[in-house]
């Protein structure tokens, strides 16, 4: 239909993280005849390849005549080698872009209008500023229909793991927002040391300064192909994955990026991601814990409630057994956070070590009784016995060990480079943390880029603290960050509360 | 507070629109020290200016050691001229963000909050990204008095026109949406001419294939700065500018851009945008057109009588004497659509020519007639009485070259490259025409971007077509958007309804 004026390939050598660009002479014939200007998304062909990009428009002195440059994540989606014939034209309308401005306007999408968003999303035809529309539009907007629409069309959107018949497939997820809260290899760990099969994905941090893949990947390998997963969990009935690595569901871990950019997290949004990585890994029951608290994510028991309707009722319409465990989220879990920090807590409890943090334990024992429970093994009492059985007898520490050898073997811990321990500035009794504020502390030491970043606490609600006694460390990679955290805690002393117990 | 490592300024010869965009190698220190990945907002800092850039990570060939790349916004911005020392280090955390996320949640914004949100965007601060997540957050779910802050956070952010203390000034906008309707100059030449003064400063096209500062531009120059207008004023009575020239307001600007990107246009957003230009350019009298139709921008009644409750309300409250007009949106007005296409019908009516749109004509005598009247020149029957003998006695003709002489003189309207004449693919009456379609349609043939390009209707509604007769032409500056067009309409002939009259 347009103009077709061949240009040949060439890697530009930059980096522009997950949207594509190419760059084009402003002197080029191609950019006068479709009229180009910077900024045009246009459609890049490449025999029979194609790909949506951003255009910046370039003086002969970046790029020779007749010639394209590619960014590193164009040139790899069009797995391009050099010097191919390359033609653009402008991109065509996105005609899902219409479902997301009538979801801005208020108006309910149905489940084919949800389907085709996604579908652009996973096939990479929206830039990041359209996905940040989409998200914006769905934060708190969505109905439990387009939940489960959105929930099937991630499903729709990406590879599925497929297991035996009537294989009972359980899995653990928690929604977040308590920072240190790492329960899922301990309770994956027990569980199938109990005989459950887990094919665990997890997702690295949204919001947070870790997500269970960003920690696992601390102590072992969890960028796990689909053969690789079905293969651990055949030698030790669990994995512990990282779910991106798989494309179980493709579109979510790009909405995941730009949310994370945007620091936003909304309900139906997050409830469609984890329920569709559950569906597609082929779990058949789901254990969910939200935890509630007046730093957490979900701050009230109304909230938690609606979000457990939610996933409840979505699973069920899409024939997964959900089960929502409301908790406590007051303080953070366990001493560390960032993911090294964490990892280290996750050892001490599965080693049954004395300095092992308490907290972590038994919130760990409470989700395996639940899990063990739902999948048939006993009464809540039994399975809480049970559980702490196989912690503290090593069996569950085994199982760990045992799953981490299938996946590639178990990894030393690696440490920051720069640290730095501030100490208590009154004496008193620690009577609160600010959750969001602490994981914004580990954030800007750099967790979870950097693994080994982030803080490890040296007090929990309730101690009496003395003047200077040792309050957190800080973890960095880089002086740079460090000093960008302790700038940050500088200005906000007062994530912790120290006085008087009332 | 960061550690801090000087790189020299080096401009890269690429343009990335208004995104400012910061080119880094990935083996430097900074990038080792600091942490950053591609797409980190980074602060960039020289002597005493900086910016807030997007990063991305260069390989050696791109760039010398020990040198950082600008792309040319970021150029402009820092007001380079090469070889500067800079440093870098991560961008602050920018609170108005948390407001932004506090509206997706559907809460409402404090005056303060607003302001903040705005003065960030005026400063750069925001990446597209987060703009885009505003504008989304905003669309339908501003109250009044968000709507109110909104409008003073525009004015505040940029600079103001001032005039003698009491002078009236009044001005007119039309809320758009249907194609060609351009009776602003013609309004503007007429109540001038009847000694009314107008600083008019005119938007360019947001959604739609031209503004009217897209069609003066095709007359004459538009981009007048503050002393052009008032110089301009003084001489003519009126101006017709561009307002993005003069900073009335900036952040407005910067909204509109992505608000054109992602083809929204949203009630409380677009209400502050109109008022915020009124009020910075002194005016103390706005007639607003709010046009509706099955096609249009507003589609009832009922939704055009809230938009002008809000218009009435918010300017009441910052004392602007708002007057709503709710007029018959059913088809294009006039004949062309595009900004050259209209400036043609503009000079027609002007003119007086046998051939001159009646439709647009007609318009803009009852559109200036109520302008008259809120001005206090008379009741409505003797404003409309006077506007008529001023349009055809030549002098609003007289007084539109008077203004276009104070501008910089009336220029040529310039002809399209090419061109594509269609034909009616049936015989019957022309009984509906799709108006959103229609701007698409004039959009993918080049306008506004290119002045020439749109198209030209040969037929209104209810007139009788004989198969193959004239429907309307294409007009393109380049063979590829002119198919690209073509190609579009080929698919969307439903576009024009032609029929048995019922």
């Amino acid at each position: 239909m347009a103009a077709i004026l061949p240009l040949r390939a060439l890697q530009m050598g930059i980096d522009t993280h997950q949207e594509p660009v190419v760059f084009i002479r402003a002197d080029s014939e191609v950019c006068r005849a479709e009229g180009f200007i910077a900024n045009t998304r246009i459609l890049v062909c490449v025999q029979e390849r194609s790909l949506i990009a951003t255009l910046n428009v370039v003086t002969n002195e970046v790029l020779p005549a007749r010639h394209i440059g590619f960014s590193r994540i164009a040139w790899e989606r069009l797995a391009l080698s050099g010097d191919e014939a390359v033609t653009v034209r402008h991109a065509p309308v996105l005609h899902s872009m219409s479902a997301v401005r009538k979801k801005m306007y208020g108006n309910t999408l149905s489940k084919r209008e949800m389907n085709d968003i996604i579908a652009d999303i996973s096939q990479h035809r929206y830039s990041d500023m359209q996905i940040a529309a989409f998200l914006t539009a769905c934060v708190e907007r969505l109905d439990t229909g387009e939940v489960t629409a959105l929930t099937q069309a991630m499903v729709d959107s990406g590879k599925r793991l497929t297991w035996p018949d009537r294989l009972q497939l359980v899995d653990k997820h928690c929604i977040g927002g308590i920072p240190g809260n790492r329960t899922t290899p301990i309770v994956v760990a027990i569980a199938s040391a109990a005989g459950l099969i887990m094919a665990k994905t997890s997702s690295r941090a949204i919001t947070s300064p870790a997500g269970t893949a960003d920690t696992m990947e601390v102590l072992t390998r969890v960028h796990l192909d689909l053969a690789d997963i079905q293969a651990t969990v055949r030698r030790a009935n669990a994995c512990l994955a990282w779910g991106g690595a798989v494309n179980l569901s493709p579109a979510d871990d790009m909405l995941i990026r730009i949310e994370r950019a945007l620091d936003i997290d909304g309900t139906g949004q997050m409830v469609a991601s984890v329920l569709s990585k559950k569906i597609a890994a082929g779990s058949t029951h789901a254990l969910i814990d939200i935890p509630v608290g007046p730093t957490a994510k979900v701050r009230s028991q109304h909230d938690a409630e609606s979000m457990a309707h939610l996933f409840e009722t979505v699973g069920r319409t899409l024939q997964l057994q959900v089960r929502c465990l409301i908790t406590e989220g007051v303080e953070a879990i366990g001493y560390g956070i960032g993911p090294a920090q964490e990892a280290k807590d996750v050892l001490t409890v599965l080693q049954c070590q004395p300095g092992a943090p308490a907290d972590l334990r038994e919130r760990a024992l409470f989700l395996t009784a639940h899990l063990l429970n739902m999948a048939g093994q006993g009464e809540l009492p039994e399975t809480t016995t049970l559980a702490r059985e196989l912690l503290q007898s090593g069996r569950a520490w085994a199982q760990f060990q045992r799953i981490c050898e299938a996946q590639g073997g178990l990894k030393p811990i690696p440490e920051a480079v720069c640290s730095l321990q501030l100490g208590a500035r009154r004496s008193g009794t620690l009577l609160a943390m600010d959750n969001r504020r602490l994981a914004r502390l580990a954030k800007l030491a750099g967790a979870p880029n950097s693994p080994a970043a982030g803080l490890r606490l040296h007090a929990k609600l309730g101690q009496a603290l003395a003047m200077g006694q040792p309050l957190f460390t800080l973890y960095a990679d880089s002086q740079g960050e460090l000093d960008y955290a302790a700038d940050y805690y500088a200005h906000n002393h007062d994530l912790f509360m120290i006085g008087e117990s009332p």
